[in-house]
């Protein structure tokens, strides 16, 4: 198993526990009598427990004990608030795009609807993804950090989601538009995922360690390339990626019609019969497998997945480049290491 | 026009400056390139500044300046911060309900649908409610209190909202259920109404003037009997009201199923075929103006109506009752005599 990969299943290990009190907690605080939140509350616990990566919650520990060793166990719950902010996004985000999957379980709006309308699916899914955005902010201020510290990882997180929910704007416009530029693409990632994924969890485990600007533009020149990298290698996932691995069909990025680097590459390169071919694969929702196989075939005859994966690489390369500024200023060795096995591991990761 | 009109509208007109202040700020942040995202912030600006009634935002002012007098001036900041929260539930609400409009004006997941899908039309609504959210904490962070405090109102805040939305998830399970309790009815009224609009916000502001919990018991003995009061006056204006004061179709809470006050009573009381007229009526989508008033003669012959607005009335003298304590403690007598212009106003308004 990579090394990556053991460090954070470690991690979520670690952190299961922290998980498991807080929703302890917040179940004995929700009255008897509402059964339904008590189910609610169950339903997000057993989503986050799920076997995500959990890989913005361990960027938050990392961004801490790169500059302060370990001094407040209370940086795991700060983690795991960072977690909530993301099962919040994912459950919405699940509604948008339709997905019925998410980590190889059935998503939470479609869970409720279970013997209910689609309509009341989505409506519990809505109230599911708010709660878990209010009960992150309420992990997060329940912590020992001052309140001085709180308040500033609080604007940090919230110009993040702000940013985000733009991304995401943006994203399912580009759907609906059907055909994007790359570079259009790329703003997605650097909004939807750079800065989300990567830059604020570190940023915010920096922050509450005393990281200056300085620090936090040094960890961003890291955190950046890193993420389009690790979005760039998500969208080959989605295409040349095995189900069992991923916990998505193969083609749903395809069936959803999902504008990602690989397909605008593809759409800009291919032949005309070959980029209607994409067009009419594109947001098809009954596509066969071998259609998408065509779709395959003409991504690697245009070169566009050579592109796609060469332009991980340099983003990779920078974003290693970086790590050695973090040495020079004397951060923690071992945390270091680790970030850079993490970068490894979003190039040659299979989930 | 009733005292309380006249103060509430006064308010909205002195803190609108600051709402166009904070979305232009907000604008300038984003990137210009971002030009829906720019798209998404006027919306909500126009949604703030429709001429909903600010009630939640008054109800901070006046906690606040009840123990405090007019300190600081951004006590309005937070009071906006609280009607953005508001804006964020009522875009997820409507997306819930299926509401086609909202203070006299078409929904925002509609305003999206325009030329596009339902789905389309949603996806943004959800977007657009998470961001009202952000927004609401992000003001809220840029006052001028201290970090402390505002730890201690985003607390109160956090655990609002999340009764608020377990009180949503009931109030759908009850209409999907079709047939609750009035004491069930009342639960949600607490949760929905009492202390999402009426408490908290008062709660908020008292605690910035340095309220102890002594003091927010008191403001809860009249807040939350005020609270419902307030809303078995919406369920009245609802089915009695009309559609230009109220802003939406008079038969929308039928229509949509929604389980208040009035019908459940009325289905207690009614005889068989009534009842089995009123089951016929609630969720029906195409249903008439005649089936309409028909309903409303059942509500009236089986004394629901006066059942609803004596109960109203007896909550509405418990609130008036505790204001009396407010005095007994020295609180500010120009606010005390507006809380009892506004519970006045609560059982007389027409909209």
């Amino acid at each position: 198993m990579p090394l990556a990969i053991t460090t954070l299943k470690k991690f979520a290990k670690q952190t299961d526990p922290l998980l498991f009190e807080f929703f302890q907690n917040q179940k004995s605080q929700t009255p008897k009598s509402l059964k339904h939140a008590h189910q609610m509350l169950e339903n997000l616990e057993d989503f986050c427990t799920r076997g995500g990566k959990r890989l913005r919650p361990i960027l938050v520990y990392y961004g801490y004990r790169l500059l302060n060793g370990d001094k407040s166990k209370d940086i795991l719950k700060i983690s795991l608030a960072m977690e909530l902010v993301h099962t919040f996004l994912l459950i919405h985000d699940d509604i948008m795009d339709q997905s019925d999957l998410r980590r190889g379980k059935t998503a939470i709006h479609k869970l409720y609807q279970n013997g209910h309308s689609q309509r009341f699916g989505e409506s519990m899914g809505i109230l599911a993804g708010d709660l878990s955005s209010n009960l992150a902010f309420k992990l997060l201020l329940s912590t020992d950090f001052s309140s001085k510290q709180k308040v500033k990882v609080l604007q940090k997180l919230q110009d993040t989601i702000i940013n985000t929910i733009f991304g995401q704007e943006l994203d399912i416009r580009l759907e609906t538009n059907g055909l994007s530029k790359p570079s259009e693409i790329l703003n997605v990632y650097r909004l939807k995922t750079a800065q989300y994924t990567f830059e604020c969890p570190l940023h915010i485990g920096a922050m509450l360690a005393g990281a200056n600007r300085k620090h936090l533009k040094i960890i961003s020149d890291y955190a950046i390339p890193a993420g389009i990298a690790f979005q760039i290698k998500d969208d080959i996932l989605g295409m040349f990626g095995k189900s069992k691995h991923t916990g998505k069909p193969v083609n749903s990025d395809l069936k959803q019609g999902k504008q990602t680097l690989l397909i605008a590459k593809a759409l800009q390169k291919a032949s005309k019969t070959d980029r209607e071919k994409i067009k009419a694969a594109l947001g098809n929702k009954n596509l066969t497998n071998n259609q998408t196989a065509e779709i395959c075939q003409i991504i690697k005859k245009t070169k566009a997945l050579e592109f796609a994966e060469k332009l991980a690489q340099k983003y990779i390369i920078q974003s290693k480049q970086a790590l050695k500024k973090f040495s020079k200023l004397g951060w923690d060795k071992k945390t270091i290491k680790e970030l850079s096995n993490l970068v490894d591991y979003i190039i040659n990761r299979n989930m």
